[in-house]
């Protein structure tokens, strides 16, 4: 695995992570996302239906707490995730939790982090972890750690404790890993913990860094584990300790003007939890990413950013349908106002839902519970995340990131 | 629309329904099914997923329980629900209930019957029906009914009364019907009632044979209702009376062995919502339609025929799983046992499931309430259930219902 850099604009890395999966023919353009996943399906979609998506991300992301429980059915199987769950031919990365759930805290010890399956909490040893690895197979993986460290008000104490624990497991992972056959194909990611404790950030970064590992993940900087400038500046400190040529990977940031910020601070790869988010809740991503083609480069735009002709709302409020996690970047498809909108979810879009059907539909589809509402909802949200990311590269190699801020901002002005 | 009778064997009708559909280029094989679905979609499936089912019956069944508060928002729209819906080309046939759901009893008055939709009851007079089918624009429909007498022990009296108000309803309709612009290319299917008493039955069909009417609905027929002898008797009795060349079709019935006994009984068109019911319950369904080649007439049998090799569970017991509505031609996924099962739901089946998945991973999308695993059930359900269909018109052909029948009920004597 290598990341190609092309250009570094205000802090953004533009370029290609090669030498993916098995035989390497595997890429991934950064800035990017994993493909989320819950048991290795992207939820509601089969293999099929998704695959009507353009531009799907090469990595799919599967996560320990909901495979943990079912090793001993994977130690038979012998044959790893990826065919276990009949995907078609991708890269798999393993993280520790779901970002889309939020796991109880309290339960780290010395030798010990836990999960959370569908039967409730499951305590793994380095050991054990290492074993759930080599029957699920991924390509690359993140080392265990203790990410225990993201609420506010966190002695210094327990942070460096973090710090210790999760570089001493990334130690005994790296140990094991030479030692399993199952695994002699994959990379690990080191963990860089610290929460919001620069000095402890930094040493956690340095010393990861000094290990064999594939590339990094920045864990505890999650929508609700911190201010948005207190991330950025932790972020951009780490990150001038990480070798440029291996990949950041930053756990729990999904919201675009989140996934921006983060970007500027140095952040490669993000998960794709959020679009999921939305599509449980009801909504759709409507927010417009597309920026007016610039007379001058217009030839040479591709047609993505062309095409589009999303429409952002006029003054919305956050929780006025009463969710309180919904964001400025969807309309909630329940809200009443949408049974007589004869309009696909975003004009211009040309994913499958907005091709086929109309908002009056999927809310009555909502409303009545049908479960078509959510296959839809989610074909639409990944496709719109999706563009969001390749209009932040085309933006950044076209030097035009400050207009695409403002763009994909602009609500946040109350317009 | 016209049904050409091929031949008639043991008193099932083989024969196509032609002239379907508003231009009229639409047919379908009898016995048969419709298309279940709710809200106008299958459950589950988005249009592209259905459609990668073999032999899709070219009619799909919306009703008007789960449309009816919608009417307002289909009158605006003005081009029907199949435009409103996104439906593919496609026949539509509009009955009164879903019948995967039961509706509460002692709300029919003289002059209107209700429905329940998502908001709770809707009460509804001809006028309000018939506003709601001109909102539709099915190409066929069951006329308005009181369907109220299935309940044992319903009095002759009562009987007699839904018997009359039927007949009453399905006249107000036909005015109607002939002053409704949207409904000109339309046909009305007449309700048939007459609860348990073969008298009623017979007036209710003689009668309703009389109106100018494109087809029959048998009502207060379905399972919970009645003896399968009864059912059997009464249809019989009430098809004598009715028109050849006139469909007929059964609501309320959907299990393999009562599909048969009715088809024997001069019934042509079945509803589908039984695969569903078993997708609901976590169930694939697994019996064995297939009739070993006869050596005679090998040559000329069909692939659907050979292909398939069905596995039927060895003895195997009602309620055992703790569904109370299981049957025996369905296995339950989510039972343990299937945790390490590595084979396809049903070997030799060729629906994307079978073609793509492990029993194994279905389980394990169940028991963690992954939403692939209700689209992957449904999916195989319906195959299988098209499939059983199709090996019946096969089997007619080939003068092999007997056979056809020891193997669809074979499971019932215990092996």
């Amino acid at each position: 695995m290598k990341l190609e850099l092309s250009r570094v604009v205000q802090g953004c890395r533009l370029g290609l992570l090669t030498g993916l999966g098995n035989s390497g023919q595997h890429s991934l353009e950064v800035p990017g996302c994993l493909l989320y996943t819950r048991c290795a399906t992207v939820p509601h979609l089969t293999q099929d239906t998704l695959h009507t998506l353009r531009d799907l991300p090469s990595v799919t992301q599967v996560s320990v707490d909901s495979l943990a429980e079912h090793l001993e059915v994977l130690e038979e199987f012998k044959e790893g995730v990826r065919k276990f769950a009949g995907l078609h031919d991708t890269v798999l990365f393993c993280s520790l939790h779901d970002s889309a759930n939020s796991s109880p805290a309290g339960h780290v010890t010395n030798k010990t982090v836990s999960v959370w399956g569908s039967g409730g909490r499951i305590e793994l040893t380095v050991a054990r972890f290492m074993a759930i690895q080599a029957a699920i197979q991924p390509d690359c993986y993140q080392s265990m750690a203790d990410g225990e460290t993201w609420q506010a008000g966190t002695s210094r104490k327990r942070v460096r404790k973090a710090v210790d624990r999760t570089l001493a497991h990334l130690d005994e992972c790296l140990v094991l890993h030479q030692k399993t056959q199952e695994l002699k194909w994959a990379e690990i990611f080191g963990v860089v913990e610290g929460g919001d404790i620069l000095e402890e950030r930094l040493r956690s970064a340095r010393e990861t860094a000094k290990r064999p590992v594939g590339g990094f993940v920045l864990d505890g900087f999650h929508s609700a584990a911190m201010d948005q400038d207190v991330r950025v500046q932790l972020i951009k400190a780490a990150s001038a300790e990480l070798p440029q040529e291996k990949p950041r990977l930053v756990l729990g940031v999904g919201r675009p003007d989140e996934v921006i910020s983060c970007v500027e601070a140095g952040v490669d790869l993000f998960e794709s939890f959020f679009p999921f988010q939305v599509t449980e809740r009801g909504c759709a991503l409507s927010f417009n990413f597309i920026i007016d083609p610039d007379p001058e480069t217009a030839g040479s735009s591709t047609p993505t950013v062309l095409e589009f002709n999303g429409e952002m709302p006029a003054v919305k409020k956050l929780n006025s349908n009463g969710d309180e996690n919904m964001t400025l970047y969807e309309i909630n498809l329940k809200d009443k106002r949408y049974q007589d909108d004869f309009r696909p979810l975003v004009e211009g879009c040309s994913c499958y839902c907005c091709k086929k059907h109309m908002r009056a539909y999927v809310h009555h589809l909502l409303v009545t519970n049908e479960l078509l509402g959510g296959v839809l909802l989610m074909l639409h949200n990944m496709a719109h995340y999706l563009g969001f990311f390749k209009a932040l590269r085309e933006a950044v190699t076209s030097d035009r990131l400050q207009d695409f801020k403002n763009r994909v901002l602009h609500c946040r002005e109350g317009d």
